[in-house]
């Protein structure tokens, strides 16, 4: 006799709504990093955050049906931070560190709920924007990005039967599985979790990284999803990102405030953290005029994140760097997160082995390889390069300007404004693909 | 909030036995037609059926519980064909035809049980013999070989997590896809599953069926399992075995009984089908030999199924003697049925294409390949080369020459016997995968 939960049944085929994001701890643990500084040093303001999608190509909104999306995002604002999650956060070791959160945040973070979206249709994208407290807005980033890719898989998907869908996931995971065993081959990795954003579905990326908590043990660092982290007895992980010196700089008001701006978020950063968590991102206005102007504690951070230039080349220049400033890259971190492949990866790895302590920040090809998994060629199912990026802050504009010109953010006459004055130099165009 | 059906996860943990075979059905269709054959004209041959495994450096004694072992041979002893499926046989069109199974037929078949085993162990290997009617004991060769293939596959799998079994089958799933997207490729290919007694599990079958089902369409004709016949609405397929011949012959009174016992049973065959179930399986005692002493009565039947020899050699042998006997090949079919996988498919459908009619039966390649699908190498996984043959009738030892004198079966003395009886001509050794 076949046996149904009549129940399970109906439920699943009725439902209103299968939210992609079910916790505000699906988000980047460094959110909440950023998000405690941000509380304490900038409470009052205000930014604008705005949905990028660089793949214009990809017509989001002829993908992706609108109501859905309202839907998806009015869910992720009936949300609050569960009593369960806040004890985590408040019992949880973070970086080797008790407490991480202070009491009086964690208490604010009870309250908070997201705020408002506005969202419109132009030229098939969707204009996207988050106004209002840099506090608040802020943790629309994640969500905002994971909802866009988890609708654009599950519209790829809708034309499948079951039993394509089954062939495609059998084969997406043992396209993963794949990866595993090769990077098991590599001794002493250290290797996490960065795809929340980019993520094919939730449950997709939960799998990935069941898998890599499986298949390759100890060198699986940790994952960047706060709810992940909890769930699976995982450490979070991340650092800053570059909304702070985006910001520090659009909130400048003298030259020496812009120039300034980039080093006084780290020393804002260095007021509450320490340790493994004072990684430098050094590109937001170009890896090479950071590096000029830095002053010299900035080479006694733990370590760099080098974002936007190739891993090999980006690492190269800090290493020299750090040698200049007669430190020893063999006790330094360069943690790598920007487009990884198992081939960047390896490289990366080869390349540097034995000369400086590496971290590897797997993002989109981690969590979002479907890549000749579906009976046919779907387009939907290749991931698409998107951000959330501050584009205001106070009324000022806000801008990004990478080391590679493709991923610079902002008005074009303000981005002249910031090359002029940070300079271009080692600016190369690299095809973004995630 | 997690919802659990508890009914079934207590029920999933509790059951004393998840059944490997849980219908007379699940067996091959040929069973049934020969069945049919016997229960008409050898209603009180007494034969004994004895398990044989020819990869003996397997120990199945050691690999699998006896007492498992004997629950699930026990669980087929309760089975009874149910009146759907006797309402099924009776109503269902096979090979094109309405009742090809006579109502006093189904009327005895409704009343059947399968009859006693005798199971010991010896030498590492367990002895497994029916003993008593034809027309009961032949039922028991695809369930007992089912049974314990899937109980070594159980075996093989029980070191493994949830995790590792899942990436297990995605990779099955994966390898198999690969296999439909190669076949898809052959226009006009026609093939079906006939790997239900060495088959992973009853599962998997079910799942390569149904892949196939979906992935290459038309071009699959059908399988051999009654049951996945019945439940996916797809054509049963099968003809007949050596059973008959083995015999026939070993009933033989007199040399030129011996002589005639192959020509004899296609006789008897033709008194009861007719069209595409006129398919000769020639080489019971060696196909030279049968096609040397062939009637030429023989060469107006549908096609051949070539079983032992390589596909190719095998094919040409009988082409070469459909053309001597001034019959068009392309007008004949030959089925290929011998440890085919998808490289000596294809070698074989481009090297007679256009040439005769073809069609595959696929076995334990189609439901049995885990090779390389485990996280590390599982000798469980490998399939065998374990069949189940009559070793006597009414007393007197049977025997299979077959054109691999590595498949032969029999005691030695009387395989001798019928080597200087039917000539040894081109019988040649090949290695038995499977």
């Amino acid at each position: 006799m076949a046996k149904t939960d009549i129940a399970r049944r109906v439920y699943n085929h009725a439902w209103k709504l299968d939210p992609i994001v079910r916790s505000l701890l699906d988000t980047d643990f460094y959110k909440l990093l950023m998000l405690q500084m941000i509380w304490k040093l900038y409470p009052d303001v205000d930014v604008t955050f705005t949905l990028i999608n660089r793949t214009t190509k990809v017509r989001l909104a002829e993908e992706i049906d609108e109501a859905e999306l309202r839907a998806q995002l009015d869910h992720v604002r009936t949300l609050g931070i569960s009593k369960k999650e806040l004890i985590w956060l408040a019992g949880n070791t973070f970086y080797g560190r008790t407490q991480i959160f202070e009491p009086e945040f964690l208490a604010w973070l009870s309250t908070i709920r997201l705020p408002a979206y506005e969202l419109s249709k132009r030229d098939g994208q969707y204009e996207l924007t988050f106004r209002g407290r840099w506090t608040e807005t802020t943790l629309w980033e994640i969500p905002a990005l994971a909802i866009i890719n988890e609708l654009r898989s599950r519209a790829a998907l809708k034309s499948l039967g079951y039993f394509s869908l089954d062939v495609v996931y059998a084969r997406a995971k043992a396209k993963m599985w794949e990866k595993v065993e090769r990077l098991k081959q590599l001794p002493g990795l250290r290797i996490s979790d960065f795809g929340t954003r980019r993520r094919h579905s939730f449950l997709w990326q939960r799998w990935c990284v069941e898998a890599l908590k499986e298949g390759i043990g100890e060198a699986f660092t940790g994952t960047s999803n706060v709810l992940l982290a909890m769930d699976s007895d995982l450490e979070a992980v991340g650092t800053n990102a570059h909304e702070l010196p985006m910001v520090a700089a659009a909130l400048a008001k003298t030259d020496s405030d812009l120039a300034n701006a980039p080093y006084k978020v780290l020393q804002d950063w260095n007021t509450l953290y320490n340790g493994n968590l004072l990684i430098v991102l050094p590109d937001a206005f170009g890896t090479t005029a950071f590096l000029r102007n830095a002053p010299s504690w900035v080479a006694d951070w733990t370590g760099f994140r080098p974002d936007s230039a190739p891993p090999i080349e980006g690492g190269e220049k800090i290493i020299a760097w750090w040698e200049k400033m007669g430190r020893d890259p063999s006790q330094k971190l360069l943690i790598f997160s920007d487009g990884l492949d198992v081939d960047a990866i390896i490289d990366t790895y080869r390349h540097f082995e034995g000369r400086v302590r590496m971290s590897f920040g797997w993002g989109t090809n981690l969590t979002n390889d479907f890549i000749g998994c579906a009976p046919h060629d779907i387009a939907g199912l290749k991931p698409i390069s998107i951000v959330c990026k501050i584009t205001e802050a106070n009324g000022h504009p806000a801008v990004k300007l990478s080391d590679n010109p493709l991923k610079a953010t902002g008005e074009p006459a303000e981005v002249q404004r910031y090359l002029k004055f940070f300079g271009s130099e080692d600016r190369v165009e690299h095809a973004v693909k995630v």
